[in-house]
């Protein structure tokens, strides 16, 4: 197929052992193995969660878990405020209005972060907010959002706390009972390394209570249906799960308890630092400001003078190093390095010396091995 | 994983070569490579529709398709006429509630096929009706719709014509542009035999005009977003797609393509003949009208004095041949044999032969052998 190494924010690298039980025979959905499966997934999902709520897996994009999140609870006029930092912040947004209801914005500047002050104002200033959303690694600018700070002061209201964890569940801090988080939704093929395809949810116990009490419009993503078909025996999904997705979730959640949770979040805390470390050491700009930016993808100005086209091109077609380009008003601004997943000092070594290449030959004035030194520099103190 | 038969009515045995193809490295899903992947996909479900209009490829089950072709076109209020004569007739009316459209029902027995006069009078009774549905290949019951009778009919009235061939396609003649079908919706895990996950939707002309005159409710299923992606360069899905399934669609359309669409069709034909007359041997009871009975799943009355449990448990863990049970109210009434996919004689011959045992032991009086050599005899004169 493909060598070309990923260093995008998702999908990312499967390893061929998760490529190989994702290849194993498709069973019967609705058979006591696949239900062994479909549970054992879902309680390895509510464990990265740190959640003792049940989670559901979804056959679809982040996308699809975003829209579980938001059609569930609403009702056409329903108010939700959403807080807007980036294309994932802005897409909550658009699903609200998609559904009828109304998207009460805090706008945040691209690179920076929410402060949890602004939506402590929003809430005292209209009681009616039925939930809040955040996206907490606003992929789009390499933003991390303090959703922990967030959940502090959304515990002393009503309204539901909604968080998008698609790009951070599995490489940094994600606590959803401890920060009162009531909806928590990721994706499969970012930090968890499984292939894209499937996407997961939790609801707390007040979640729950609104879900029950809202005249939803939704069928396919209608999660009464999954909570009560995962109650079954054997558990099952309402509708034909992608199966072979599913086997590979599941080995891939293994990976993740093989590694041990805490040990794969500092390894993303590590490889984000050596990745800021090098970009600074190249003489290039963060594009976030650096105490906010993410533990699983780094957001770089583009350098004067050098193009998206020529700068990824060259990564691509020389180097075989795919990175991500902007998104929205970013393009062309700014490139994105994605390190999630199985990233480790390896990975990043090729990327920085494909960009030190690339740089040179695109003119732009770069001492060569810096950037692959600072990589080093970062990782050398560390036990690895 | 586990070795077990699949005889049921999806997901169906997908073969090493589709399994490989599925295990190839992820790559970006923004990229020509997988672009190009992606338009060939599209095209070879386009084909398959003998549609020239373009088709889009769904992360999601079957439902999701279903889905998809409603709300794509409803305004609440708007009227549908369902066609329901089985589970997923009944569906597309559910979803069509459930987004706040009036359903219209043609109630048709379970077991009996749509009568296209009843369709013709629903729709000279109220001018107002937006669009039609119908299942093609029931999967509940066994029965095929004859639509492209129903076709023939909708020619001359402004409704939509929205057909499910989601257990059909591949597996029983499907003309989209002939049967003047404007929606058809297909999966991946049936008559393709790839895995499940993925869905595919064409629409015609008339459909997207509807479509784009529609202020639908919705977003991860918007198909005008899918329209616009498609078109881009390179060619792409609005939300990452499930990249693994799209390689294995591929491969599976090509082994469609590498058998023949017709002959293909006709392994089917031959295949539900044989197991229509090895049940017939048995002294078993057919439940739907044999002449309306489906080309890829055949229904069938459970014998007096045998409980679905007993049958389906035996062939399941004796004879590890997997057979579906019944669905709502045809539970532990009736069993269905799903004879979709790879299915040849070999398949067949093994599923009579355990079929037969567990009847005997079940203390159904039946003479061994009669089965397997009706299976024989139908399939003896054909040329294989």
């Amino acid at each position: 197929m493909d060598e070309t190494l990923l260093m995008i924010p998702g999908p990312t690298r499967v390893t061929p052992r998760v490529l190989k039980a994702m290849s194993e025979n498709i069973v019967n959905h609705r058979s006591a193995i696949f239900g062994k499966f479909l549970t054992e997934t879902s309680e390895m999902i509510s464990d990265i969660f740190r959640t003792t709520n049940k989670s559901y897996i979804l056959t679809g994009s982040g996308t699809a878990a975003m829209e579980a999140a938001i059609v569930n609870i609403l009702e056409p006029g329903d108010k939700i405020l959403n807080v807007v930092g980036g294309k994932f912040g802005e897409r909550f947004s658009n699903i609200v209005e998609a559904f009828g209801g109304e998207s009460k914005r805090i706008e945040v500047e691209w690179g920076k972060a929410a402060n949890p002050n602004d939506i402590k104002e929003a809430l005292e200033e209209d009681e009616n907010i039925k939930a809040v959303t955040v996206v907490h690694n606003e992929t789009s600018t390499g933003v991390a959002n303090p959703i922990k700070e967030i959940g502090k002061i959304l515990d002393d209201y009503d309204a539901l706390y909604i968080v998008d964890t698609v790009s951070s569940l599995g490489g940094a801090e994600v606590d959803v009972d401890g920060y009162n988080i009531d909806i928590c939704v990721t994706g499969s093929q970012k930090c968890l390394a499984a292939p894209p395809g499937l996407a997961a949810i939790t609801l707390s116990d007040d979640a729950w209570n609104v879900v029950d009490n809202t005249n939803s419009r939704c069928y396919y993503l209608d999660l009464k249906k999954y909570r009560k078909t995962s109650s079954m025996e054997p558990p099952e999904t309402p509708y034909t799960p992608a199966v072979s997705l599913v086997y590979a979730l599941h080995e891939a959640l293994k990976v993740v308890k093989e590694e041990g949770l805490e040990n794969r979040i500092k390894r993303h805390e590590l490889a984000a630092e050596a990745t800021r470390n090098a970009i600074k050491a190249l003489g290039l700009e963060l594009f976030p400001d650096e105490e906010v930016s993410s533990t699983t993808v780094t957001a770089v100005k583009l350098p004067e003078g050098v193009t998206d086209a020529e700068l990824r091109g060259t990564m691509r077609n020389k180097y075989h190093v795919e990175l991500a380009g902007g998104q929205d008003h970013l393009k062309g601004k700014i490139f994105r390095i994605g390190h999630m997943g199985n990233i480790t000092h390896r990975e990043l070594i090729t990327t920085f010396s494909a960009l030190e290449m690339t740089l040179r030959e695109l003119g732009f004035d770069v001492e060569m091995g810096v950037g692959v030194a600072a990589i080093a520099d970062t990782y050398l103190p560390q036990k690895l």
